[in-house]
């Protein structure tokens, strides 16, 4: 049964690293005695090992383990035996061509959907995605394909803004910029806001936490949905 | 000799579409009867025939014509062809993507270093970099490579924007994308506030308009080049 949580942000306002979903994180990784970091995104170019440690440190009153898969020789079977996976956010473009180059894109959709508890942020919540092809940020690098996970069934777009109607910067809204997405591909994109997350539980998602999202669907005006709705028809 | 315009947006806020550029248009196309319009970036999603459209109006009384490089049965003669060339802005990865298929990249550096005169706006000045990679836009399309025309020795990043320090959004700065593109990218990267623009005057290229622009350089702190500085030495 799938176990997963995918997270807008790391990090609100004002607080620590990951500090406002901690009760939740405690209770997806219930039953894991060592989690599996997956730090390829990289954020502000930092290494892989100053970003699993931040993680660590993070981490350390909480009852597991964390170790990062660039400790392991082997990714795929890193994540073969891990027992719980969290990615963390940064660009995806690295993350995606990291784990396209690392050979694990497949194991890793497979492990989820075989119910191994999956926490993304950020970054690591835009490849539960069907593309990456929602994400805010820079093609810093050219990976092999846009396609992602797909544990979910539409796009997300982690970091929803909404316009700012004060603003004088004539560059485009996030939403011209996902109505051009929809422009040329039909799925639906769920504008997630920071504080807001999806808990999926086997077949069930559901939106969580403190903010509402914002819902496209191709040819259809944009629409909000509340938290604690049910997507389970989005698709 | 090349004539190239770089602007980093075609509009600024509270005035028509490519209005304070007038000046600077009349004078680059000076010995231009006609125009190629180049639409491929559809800002929001609309039709070639919009955008084109929108484009033509806005010179209507300018002393040149405008034609949309849709309207010609063989892009790659247009562009051999063409008096004078404007590609608007949009979304990057559309217009990368339809330069690719239409076979008409390389023809289109050709033709602008060859010395026909050059306009572009946000994306259509993005393209003018080494590679569409420090591009604000979402990859809505997979396109066949991130190279792009290379008419200035760097790539350029338009509608820069600074942070703002009052905002609670967790989301990257955009110098902090700029970082993320340096750590594994070395070539230079002109952060165009709108309002600037780029000119490029054979071998000569002058940082113009009301804006200083933002030098980023990896492994260098970023710095700041007031307008009518020389960019001869940035590569």
């Amino acid at each position: 049964m799938k176990k997963i949580l995918l997270a807008s942000t790391s990090t609100l306002f004002g607080q620590e690293f990951l500090e406002y979903l901690f009760p939740e994180i405690i209770e997806l990784f219930k039953n894991s005695k060592e989690i599996l970091f997956i730090p390829y995104a990289r954020p502000g170019g930092i290494s892989l090992e100053e970003y699993s440690g931040k993680v660590k440190g993070a981490f350390k009153n909480l009852p597991f383990k964390v170790r990062g898969i660039h400790e392991f020789k082997d990714p795929k079977k890193a994540i073969l035996e891990a027992g719980g996976i969290f990615t963390g956010g940064g660009n995806t473009f690295l993350l995606v061509d990291k784990l396209y180059r690392a050979g694990v894109m497949e194991v890793l959709k497979k492990r989820i959907q075989d119910g191994i508890p999956y926490l993304g942020t950020s970054a690591g919540t835009n490849i539960g995605g069907l593309t990456m092809q929602t994400t805010n940020d820079m093609p810093i690098v050219y990976p092999p394909a846009f396609k992602t996970l797909g544990i979910v069934p539409f796009n997300i777009n982690p970091h929803y803004l909404d316009p700012d109607d004060t603003s004088t910067h004539k560059g485009e809204t996030r939403e011209t910029r996902i109505k051009e997405f929809h422009s040329i591909n039909s799925q639906p994109v769920v504008g997630l806001r920071e504080g807001g997350w999806l808990e999926v539980s086997g077949k069930n998602i559901t939106l969580k936490g403190s903010q509402s999202a914002r819902i496209f669907r191709a040819n259809h005006a944009a629409s909000e949905m509340p938290t604690g709705s049910s997507l389970n028809d989005l698709n």
